[in-house]
């Protein structure tokens, strides 16, 4: 299966450069899972996530970004549910 | 119709880095003509730009990176055809 992620992101609001930072965070750490990244350039406050054209981040919807650890966590649930992050998933369980 | 580039680096080479920030000067520079632009991690030394699927840069036949300006050209030509890129163009006018 084609395991790809999307981030659609508000031109207007100049958020491309947080938007390159997050793809190129998200490549380097699924560097053997994801098969293709895509930026998409959107209007209106648009700030989504897509892992395999489901959604795991709106901003509209969470009213804020993601961490980029929770960001690395939402997209590893859909596209390498088995794979262990190492140091933020131990992070998260001790906040429990 | 539908306006995309596609970056293939080679993960091997380390290459993500350089894919990620021509991604972010097309993107920036192609902000109202480019819909999408896709990174794809690839193995053995490749690295490809497609316009539409229409093959740009080939690493393998040029024999060398593109400089960001002349693949500013080259994803224009296909793209965005009348667009006049400003000074880019005009330098290389002056080199004739």
């Amino acid at each position: 299966m084609n395991q790809r992620v999307t981030i659609v992101y508000c031109t207007q609001c100049r958020w491309l450069l947080r938007a390159g930072w997050m793809a190129q965070e998200l490549l380097s750490t699924f560097d053997s899972e994801l098969d293709e990244l895509t930026l998409k350039p959107g209007t209106g406050g648009i700030f989504e996530v897509y892992a395999n054209d489901q959604c795991v981040w709106s901003r509209k919807d969470a009213g804020r970004f993601p961490e980029i650890t929770e960001l690395k966590q939402v997209v590893r649930d859909v596209i390498a549910p088995e794979r262990d992050l190492g140091h933020i998933d131990r992070k998260k369980k001790l906040n429990l």
